[in-house]
């Protein structure tokens, strides 16, 4: 029986995370959960799944979530209740948790000597050397819940990392994909969650359409696989079946394949290295699809995959500050604050005003966070 | 420093196994080689590479090989030769021969404690129970140097047999894939040939024109991967960069890419788990190839294929019949004896005609591939 912590549980993935460990009661266990605002949902799933801790965003929200569910169970708030969460006795935490508050408890949890199924992005773009060394020190294992990572790192059992030439992931290219630069100055919001292929929260959808997703994809890749940014690339493939490969130096290429169902990653984190029927999981039947498509990326159309790289190999607080920025600008461009290509306008100034600080510790990185969204949002109030 | 025998040495996998050998000469060494006819090749791999022990395929061939090569190289000859070539000291013997004259080789060797990579065929396809068995009963390995076995067994590393939904392998359709059944009545030799994505040798390259190639490969891979008939699958894949797939249970698909170059393959048989660069070989590009196509191969069309999961789910001697049936066929369309279509109406006989014997020992196998050989013979000679 595998006791798991889950930060993030009312989100796409915490949800997907629950259906899980719903379908296989006699493999895995919720010890505990961290929701945000969604009190309503995460007293269903508390009420379905009995954690022994929970923990809500906001003091405000504690009392009334209390009044909805079973007397025994503890409930916290805010940071030191996502930090009391991650303490609970456990063998693996997901942290599904949304921005740069997924940093601090990953850091808590593997001190504590838990293996980290990790679906928030900015743990590794922020953080990615002090996260790295911490696993290893603790001895803990991060494992990848992302679609892309997952299928890199199922591509990498049996193999060792320094006979790989090249980690390839691949991009669906979002909902914009066959517009030019021209065609994107007037879409909606409305237009930008419609993605494609994959069903996943808003952030993530609008950060898939101006491809910062993958370039934050691409600054994780480089920590989780310890891989030079020269050696990982980005291919478009618009029907998202193959997740991501990896190129060895003898030519050979794994890749990982399926329908484009988020459960197969998460529940492979929570498996590995056995695994399980996934619940509700279609099959891939190629024959059926009858064809896949490639296409190399245009840097210049897709300016955040470029920015994300640069950001990448410059270190220290940059990818910090374009992860903020980033955070901010598709907030506003959500509540239709700003139009879209203004997201890649907010995310290059930022970048450029920011005086680069190397090797940041955990106070540094926070506070490069905490500057930088306050700048744009003052920025911002100025103009509107 | 990994010791080498070579059997086939002159054949197109025995060539590109020298191919390697030589370009890593810290890597691996050839104590032993065995040829068929091709004297003058052979004498000049051996004054390269100089193993200890060779052998020829006949008798009269002694002779003048020794008058070719240094005087302290032995040279034998036939079934005894092959026999003595595979009881030299070593690690790891590449068995290339074509045809079911590769059965004694590999349990002689395996007997001896060294691992098969195995390029032929026939081996498992007559004899996959007693081979198998060797296997485990000596505790070595078997390899595979197909493309298709290969990209299987590279997608099997860190996983478990027991959680495998499916094995798919992808074929070409070979030479004649976009021909209908009528349109093959009247196809030549030089058609046959001109494999679309392989280089190869001629019979291999008519049994991928009929199929009959995937056949072997299915039951190889029952075989090597100790999986029912009804786990294997066969995918159309024209542009031959997929070279076979794993379905998991939980939906993951595994798939291994490269381009089409039996070098890579060849390779890691012998490097693996390790891998080097190859020599020569071209790297796979995606996004310049664009796109990759796959259809469900359609049983009528392709008799051959049918033909050979029928037998393999029969067993006994239906799949030695099968192939030596096979083997007389394409060599008499090769010599410009029969039709194309007749290569299946042969093979169909001699398998309606063949009283199956289940479990056969190796005896009862070699007697079965004589006698259909002989019947088939004869019958031809008959109409000719």
């Amino acid at each position: 029986m595998k006791k798991i912590i889950l930060l993030g549980s009312t989100g796409s993935i915490g949800v997907q995370t629950l259906e899980i460990i719903k379908a296989h009661p006699e493999k895995f266990s919720l010890e505990a959960l961290a929701c945000g605002r969604n009190i309503s949902l995460a007293a269903e799933q508390i009420k379905a799944f009995r954690p022994a801790y929970v923990s809500v965003g906001r003091r405000e929200d504690v009392e009334s979530l209390k009044s909805m569910i079973p007397d025994d169970i503890e409930v916290g708030f805010g940071e030191e209740g996502l930090l009391t969460a991650v303490r609970q006795p456990a063998d693996t935490i997901v942290n599904a948790l949304m921005g740069s508050v997924g940093l601090t408890p990953t850091l808590e949890g593997m001190k504590t000597g838990k293996d980290i199924a990790l679906a928030n992005k900015e743990t590794l773009v922020t953080a990615g050397h002090i996260v790295t060394e911490e696993a290893e020190r603790s001895g803990v294992k991060l494992i990848p819940v992302d679609s892309e990572h997952s299928a890199i790192y199922q591509c990498l059992e049996g193999n060792s990392l320094s006979q790989v030439d090249r980690l390839i992931l691949t991009a669906s290219g979002g909902s914009f994909r066959d517009l030019s630069r021209n065609e994107l100055e007037n879409v909606t919001v409305e237009d930008a969650l419609n993605h494609p292929n994959w069903s996943m929260g808003a952030k993530i959808t609008i950060d898939s359409a101006t491809m910062m997703n993958k370039g934050l994809e691409v600054i994780e890749a480089r920590w989780l696989f310890d891989m030079p940014y020269e050696k990982i690339d980005v291919i478009l493939h618009k029907e998202s079946m193959i997740h991501s490969m990896v190129e060895y130096i003898d030519g050979s290429v794994l890749a990982h394949l399926g329908s484009p169902d988020m459960k197969v990653p998460i529940q492979y984190a929570l498996s590995l290295p056995d695994r399980y029927k996934v619940p509700g999981s279609k099959k891939l039947n190629l024959w059926e699809i009858g064809s896949l498509h490639f296409e190399k990326p245009d840097y210049e159309r897709f300016k955040c995959l470029k920015m994300a790289f640069d950001a990448g190999k410059a270190g220290g607080t940059a990818p910090t500050v374009m992860n903020a920025a980033n955070e901010v600008a598709v907030e506003a461009f959500l509540n239709r604050q700003i139009p879209f290509l203004e997201i890649e306008t907010i995310i290059e100034q930022a970048l450029h005003e920011h005086d680069n600080k190397t090797s940041p510790d955990l106070e540094t990185i926070l506070e490069a966070d905490r500057l930088t969204r306050a700048k744009i949002k003052k920025d911002m109030n100025k103009r509107l």
